[in-house]
């Protein structure tokens, strides 16, 4: 039977990889690189790199894909997450069934940890769905963004014995504010609380050289944020950020 | 100035540990090896095989603490998580002060991740507040047992573009159950809920050789799960599980 291994890559650092991911990696036969368009070339080398540094099995093939770009025209978010979706399950079969001998074992590389916010699981259900080739899947957990968020900030994500949530921009909400991650969030939603008592926790391009951090009073920092976020998007032609927002504990 | 580095060190799992975490084990001179009871030697034997397994450069120290106990008897839940940080921050500036040398590298083994549930950060937090030994703290993340829990289920954490909550048995509501992860647990909270449509993938000692995983319908396997849990903690001595509960997506 063919393997699939959905490997956790860490959200950039070379060294934030799990032993168990790279000996997952040396299994592999086949790597998988979805591409998402030049803008995102750097995250492409970003991982190319972490390969080289970390496999020694030689004879390896890296097959890299353009990954279908997601419409934003869409009627409603939701169908156009599904059309985007239906798509790359049939490209996902496509190289499962063209790319993968009988008995070989495929990796797709993960940004972060497979199991917040990343769509890989989702799609090679639907490949089953869809009942084209079969496969075994194996996950392999990788360190999130928001672990290194929090570890750069020193803090941890969670006040003493509370509950924690982890939303996107869009679905940001007020009830949310004790305690929040924010990742997805391309738009600063923090902007609409910036009359709250809150503390922010930003952070950019985590685990990798170009990391930007700052933390603080929302009132006070998120006009820097917002400018700091601008300009190194600009400057890169991406971003990739998350924060954690926080109302200060009375004491 | 002295250092000390929060490790991460994963749930368990020898090869659930990262690169870096590897590289700050081989920085330290000292190593702290809270020892939370005869109950959880297991725990502590896991951790020692992990330092046995990477640790390369010789000639480092570990020293074994007995962590205070928590007095389940205090008046209310915070005010004896309270009285248990103030002993254990005291306890920490003691260790500080008298095991490392100035200039020299001392590291807090952490299980899991030091952002989910774990209160080294502000324990230290404290010691410093209590203007005692100064000193420098780098975190270092580590895969949390919630990583391994989905991975090993084989499912994302979250719905597609939908909020997650992380929070405790004693925490959970019924309005997390759309989507929520349960540590922390020791009484089966998720048995009030038994009369919803719910979806449970539950896990314990995941990433060692005893893990046990089990999901289902709630009402299907809820019973199945607290038996299960009650025969392995009283076969162990001790039991570490979480859990995820969702309300299956109407199609
Ligand atoms: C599609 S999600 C993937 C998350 C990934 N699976 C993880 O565990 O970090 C992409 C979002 O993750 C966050 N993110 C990923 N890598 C990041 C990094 N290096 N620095 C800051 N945020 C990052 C950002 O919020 C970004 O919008
Ligand atoms: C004090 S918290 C520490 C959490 C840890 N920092 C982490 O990131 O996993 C302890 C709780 O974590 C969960 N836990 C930790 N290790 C586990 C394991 N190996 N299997 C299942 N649950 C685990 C359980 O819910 C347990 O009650």
């Amino acid at each position: 039977m063919k393997t699939l291994l959905l490997i956790g890559m860490g959200p950039g650092h070379p060294e934030q990889i799990t032993v168990q991911a790279i000996n997952a990696l040396n299994r592999a036969s086949v790597l998988f690189l979805l591409d998402k368009g030049e803008a995102k070339d750097d995250l492409l080398n970003l991982r190319k790199a972490i390969c080289e540094r970390y496999i020694q099995q030689p004879g390896y093939r890296q097959v890299q894909v353009s990954d279908p770009v997601r419409e934003d025209s869409a009627a409603s978010y939701e169908a156009g997450v599904e059309h985007w979706h239906k798509q790359r399950a049939a490209l996902f079969a496509r190289l499962i069934d063209e790319e993968l001998g009988m008995d070989e074992c495929g990796a797709f590389l993960v940004w972060g940890d497979p199991g917040l916010y990343d769509s890989t699981l989702r799609i090679l259900e639907r490949v089953r769905a869809l009942g084209g080739p079969t496969f075994a899947v194996e996950v392999i957990p990788g360190i999130s963004s928001i672990q290194v968020l929090a570890a750069q900030h020193r803090i941890p994500l969670n006040r003493i014995g509370e509950p924690l949530r982890i939303t996107t921009g869009r679905r940001l909400e007020k009830a949310d504010l004790d305690n929040v991650v924010v990742m997805l969030d391309a738009r600063c939603a923090f902007g609409q609380f910036a009359d709250q008592d809150l503390e922010i926790y930003w952070g950019a391009y985590l685990g990798t050289e170009d990391e930007l951090l700052v933390a603080g009073k929302l009132h006070e920092v998120g006009e820097r944020i917002r400018r700091l976020r601008e300009a190194a998007r600009r400057r890169k032609g991406w971003i990739m950020d998350c924060y954690l927002l926080r109302r200060p504990l009375k004491s």
